[in-house]
């Protein structure tokens, strides 16, 4: 059950502004699979293309890190903010990356620990070192 | 100002529980560093340990995932978490280990990405595609 | 599957506190309909009461914001908490009170920007600026 | 204290794509002052574009929602996610698109309500109601 | 800094809504001390009223959970939710009512514990075993 | 749905290291049932072991905090981290351990109090007071 309606392919094929961004989707991933977020999206086309444009800048285009670095930490954050579709699509994303079983649960436990840390940092509100204010 | 006491150098060597912990980790980092962590931790020797072995099996020893990216998660869970000093010393921590401005810049981008798509995803109450169930 | 009693409409009717605020939750809505959340505290009818009270003095009597902002922002604070039952309660109730589609997308587009922001800003730790400093 | 540098304005005018942007900023705000949230941003000149040219077609071009009405939407989420740039940024916003102090003690309480709702919720594990099921 | 005035003893003893409020809270916590939060909130004698006498029935007034017990559950959420202002009030309530060194260092090893296993139940999205189903 | 595979009684057995965990897991808590949570992290026996001998260490052992208050701080944090699974497994937990229903119904409004002053502190950016700077 969403709050807003998923687009059907017969639906976008009839937006010609959905229609580009599916359309690009298809093409840059080499799929005819459209997932269920970009749908929810369609209700807006023109916040659909920004947020594809967006995604497919940072997620997509060759960058400074590699693919498989990209999707672990797309999958930390949405982790950490419970997302349950995002886990999903990300860890699914990961595997299709070549991620194997070792680095996925070597992931795992980085995750844990730091969650832990995290919240034992925050409880005892432990003051930044000097050494680490290396901002600027 | 913390919420406990952090044990300066004189108090972590007069309990040889702590100075075990404070001595591996000194060894284990090349460095006389001992971050303020630790200091808070050491109230409980043996939770001092028990993290310390913890995170040093995550952390440090060799794994199926290069200490870059290790970093790289450690460091989106704890932005995520919006844990001040755990950001500043894993973010010390990957330019220690040779992240660049231009792989900073690009975790960064990530960073905001999934934290937006996650909002949306929340929002619309984006079920998961039966693509992504492949969990087992 | 709750962790408690979903409270039937029989079983409110036996017990004289459970009723009065049902009875008031129904002619406050001017609607039979009393949804799961209040079934679920009426386990503690204090509690149930004092919850009611709190709502209503502050989502349904005239105050200084209008009643569909209201609804915006409960929806927002639901939508980063991630709790999917009070998503879809407020956007129903946003809905009842006139939200139309385009401001649907409109408020989404701004969640998703604000939780963009947020993590870019918690990851680089930007300090506030001296303007923003107006709060006295 | 930053992970990043926070750029000046004479660094910024040494740079055509920060320019360009520092400029719109100011153009479009109508006011000199850049905050450091941009400075911050500024260390990645494609992220800073993309980045305000979303939040001016968001927040500043005309919406289905009105300015003060979007503001506070924001602070919801800033709130929410607990970062004190964004609340400070957003609260300051609110008040020069004329927010009353009733107003924002309204808000306050909304935010407050909502959050102890989400929490009974979230612990109750309430299910959504079948008339709630309006998605689609 | 604050988004509000932080209100003094002269401005309370000026406003009588607000006094009889701030005289309750020295009365019921047998101390002269009125902490920042109620000096906050003091900009809205409404909500000051309200949320105080919903504190002292949840927190004060005798109940199922002790008072040291209470503390500890404000405790673990505060610090979950990454609040610094209440994690210190009510480590220093909960110190107020009895905490031993030995308690707060067993508390915060269960707070670090149960952000790990959060965690890591979310990322690998574990379903709910049926003998836990125990809500109704 | 999960993103791992959750392992059942033959493959544990199969395995001496996992099959050593669960039969500690049993042992340890005089029952046959290994919930889903181990069958998912035995796909890494050894954070199999880590965790439970963690786990053991600060949930079972005798400690300073009596078994119920300790599931009370694990409920607590699981509620405010929105984890179904944790929250329905330590609210189980704590019934199995004497929890009743007068101090399941006082938690609850703990936590729903805890959040909304969070909420409304982080919104008005409260600084702490000075009595409370009482951590060294």
């Amino acid at each position: 059950m969403t709050t807003v309606r998923l687009w059907s392919d017969a639906e976008a094929e009839a937006n010609p502004d959905v229609r580009a961004v599916f359309d690009d989707i298809r093409t840059t991933r080499k799929s005819d699979f459209v997932n269920n977020f970009w749908r929810g999206l369609a209700n807006d086309p023109v916040a659909l293309k920004r947020t594809w444009d967006s995604l497919k800048a940072i997620m997509v285009a060759p960058g400074a890190l590699d693919p498989l670095t990209c999707e672990l930490i797309y999958m930390a954050v949405s982790a950490t903010n419970g997302c349950s579709y995002c886990i999903h699509s990300h860890t699914a994303a990961a595997r299709a990356k070549g991620m194997s079983d070792a680095q996925y649960a070597h992931f795992l436990q980085i995750v844990g620990m730091a969650s832990q840390t995290n919240a034992l940092v925050t409880t005892m509100q432990i003051p930044v070192d000097e050494a680490f204010k290396v901002g600027r």
